[in-house]
């Protein structure tokens, strides 16, 4: 039998397309892929069917009058298993789906046990964590995976885009760049942590000290990777691994960050609208009613800026009017919770909002002293719905300044190659890092971190 | 002043445009970037300038006649030294630059001291490996990063393009996927193994077994992310950190398998040669006198099909022909040596060649048994001048073999998840990996791998 051997994604896409010569030839069609469900009235059946290239299903509908046998063969076949059908394909126009596929020719590719776990009701999050190598099959998680891929590409596309070059920072590292020590050690087993490298290592928290010497070789660079943290946090924004994106501009200040971090987040929502339209709308329709609304006010927002000293009179002015806060101690040098945070962004602002020149003693080593004596030239990127999205800053280019930070942190030593990049032809540079799995959960709506991650490792979570 | 502010990238992007209009157009330009030379003899002088965004450097002139005093300042300028300056754009159609800018303002944004390690003389990449974060700023370095970096975007493209999904796959796990052993462990500092997990992690030695079941939500996917190797070898091509690229194609064997590594290989080669010519050419010529042949040969070539039984024949064969290896005991059974893959590929091949069909006794567990009983449907790919650049296999679909498989290694029990994806609507799939760090050797021709990685880690050595 002469057929053709397409995918869901291929099918929808001819549709769509419309183009009528196209459609006319579709005849035989060969599909590989997997049950979603299976139902049958006594004489016709349908079977929702997805091979997992594209986010809709296609209908197989199979008849008794044609072949009983056939009809109770597919009839019986579950939830889940593996097939491959060789079908007639229809157009119908008049129906929910734009076409159907009327089997004629069945097989079983792979079976599935009856304690298959993803039977056709709704399953809890909670309980779809405990099958993280399953839950891809489920509308929710393949929704998620496809758009955190696709928003893997729009990172890399934005920047090589302007002639950022990628640079793969280590994962092992000596160093502890925000000196927060909440690191990972790494070992070999049954020997002393200098075993192997002569020293103890960690896995890092950052790869910005790493990059920051290969802006000073090409100007504009970027890391995208894994980053780890050891906090016995048990909240729904904090996982023991995580990826980030890094980037470092050279002969830039703080204005050109916020501009380049204002570029980056605008064209993520536009690029994964664009290449997601049916996961987008799944989100907005099944997990949160806002996403598109805040996504699209977002896009069409001009970033404001504000410095952190004006948020902190506007939170006291908020709070001596009768607002409450969990927090409502407000003074100049705190760090912001995320209510401030989201009080600033959504109640003052009413959109996205840069907050910058932030006290230094709350702030990074690394971050430029601004004239003030008391102020890093730093900015948090907060959006409504979230709070912080993007931090970022510019970095300390005076060898003087810089080393004396490190004097008092003691890290000098550790980190003399760093220094030293200071007084080898510096100069002003710029950077800032976005949480990859946050920025996935504010496009999509999901709103627990072990949900965006293939295989989230939190304290005591480690299954797979 | 009237002047525009453009890169060496913009300059030599508007000269190959030769846009007659846009070129006259150019008159004062503006400039920040670094000196990589700097000569003069006493009335005019000349600056080697990179902004780090091309690999070309720009040429700026000085001239004493028109101010004496900038001359002066600019003359004393060292290597290394961050600069600004406006100057005139001037077309050199009969010089070897095309054009040039005569320096009319100048700025130091960052001196360098006197103890500057890159100093104008050839540096042997032992010691640039000792200058980690300056090693970047070379010819070499700065090539070998950019191809790194347009290489990754490769990956994504040939992928993406193709509708596979990218799946960040943990980089902690309690699993050790090759049952290789040499692993880094995980753990939190003075607290016992099991504090953080409830269980001994390490650090990952492959993202397959994570990937593959959601190569059955989304038929095609792919990892791209660091892997590890706890392997105290001193070699060339043994690092203790790379990135390893692993896709997983569902409803696929191992033709399809051999057929996409045939597709990406050719893919990323003409990507690089596309998008770096410049460096490509550098490599050619300072580097690997053979590489861009090399890899047009490859482009080029159908990759041929051979199966492991008849390599060891054909080996036998030469040996009894008078063939000296290092290894010269050729048998069925063993695990061929780089010295004898290179045969292969080189003298009896002259090409890329796949061996397929290995004893099932030299690979992993969850390759798929053929039906000799002896071999797995594995295969490497062999190609002239490295060997084996590429192995991939179909995976062992059938729930039986491959528990008893992995009965035998005593895994069942902690890969129960694994094993359930062949009874939940398993089917037949195939994957393959690449080290992604030995391809950038493979396209660049520098031979260690510690100049193909940003920051190297290898047996006692990580100082940055």
């Amino acid at each position: 039998m002469d057929c053709t051997y397409l995918t869901n994604y291929e099918l929808y896409d001819i549709i769509a397309g419309g183009d009528k010569e196209e459609l006319a030839s579709l005849n035989l069609i060969e599909l590989q892929g997997w049950v979603r469900t299976n139902r049958d009235n006594g004489s016709i059946g349908f079977i929702e069917f997805n091979d997992g290239t594209y986010f809709k299903n296609l209908q197989l509908v199979y008849f008794k009058e044609n072949n009983g046998d056939l009809y109770e063969k597919i009839k019986a076949v579950r939830t889940g298993a593996a097939i491959k059908v060789i079908g007639k394909f229809v157009l119908t126009p008049e129906n929910k789906q734009p076409f159907e596929i009327q089997v004629q020719e069945y097989e079983l590719l792979g079976d599935v046990d009856e304690d298959y776990p993803l039977q056709k009701k709704r399953h809890s999050f909670e309980f779809l964590r405990e099958i993280a190598h399953l839950r891809p099959r489920t509308n929710t998680f393949y929704a998620v995976y496809r758009v955190r891929s696709v928003l893997s590409m729009a990172i890399h596309e934005f920047f090589q885009s302007r002639g950022f070059v990628y640079v793969h920072t280590p994962i092992i590292t000596g160093n502890d760049a925000e000196g927060a020590g909440q690191v990972f050690d790494v070992t070999t087993k049954g020997k002393d942590p200098n075993a192997f490298f002569g020293r103890p290592v960690n896995l890092t928290v950052s790869g910005q000290l790493h990059v920051e010497p290969f802006a000073l070789a090409f100007r504009d660079v970027y890391t995208f990777g894994p980053t780890f943290r050891a906090e016995n946090s048990n909240t729904p924004r904090h996982a023991a691994e995580f990826w980030m994106i890094e980037p470092e501009i050279a002969f830039a200040d703080l204005n050109d960050d916020m501009q380049l971090i204002e570029d980056c987040i605008k064209f993520c929502i536009d690029y994964v609208q664009t290449a997601c339209p049916e996961e987008m709308e799944f989100f907005n329709n099944f997990i949160d009613k806002d996403v598109k609304n805040r996504l699209n006010h977002v896009l069409n927002s001009e970033f404001r800026r504000m410095s952190y000293t004006e948020a902190i009179e506007i939170l006291k002015k908020a709070v001596a009017d009768g607002h409450k806060f969990d927090n409502s101690k407000i003074e100049w040098g705190m760090d912001l919770q995320s209510e401030h945070e989201r009080y600033i962004t959504e109640q003052v602002v009413n959109g996205p909002v840069f907050l910058i020149d932030y006290p230094k003693e709350i702030k990074a080593f690394y971050m430029r002293q601004n004239d003030d004596g008391k102020t890093v030239a730093a900015c948090d990127l907060l959006v409504p719905g979230v709070g912080e999205l993007v931090g970022g800053s510019q970095r300390e280019e005076r060898y003087d300044v810089l080393k004396a930070k490190m004097d008092e942190m003691g890290i000098t030593e550790s980190l003399q190659w760093y220094l030293d990049t200071r007084r080898y032809g510096g100069c002003k540079h710029a950077g800032f890092g976005i949480g990859f799995d946050r920025l996935l959960m504010y496009m999509t709506g999901v709103n627990n971190i072990r949900d965006s991650e293939p295989y989230p490792r939190t304290a005591n979570n480690i299954k797979f």
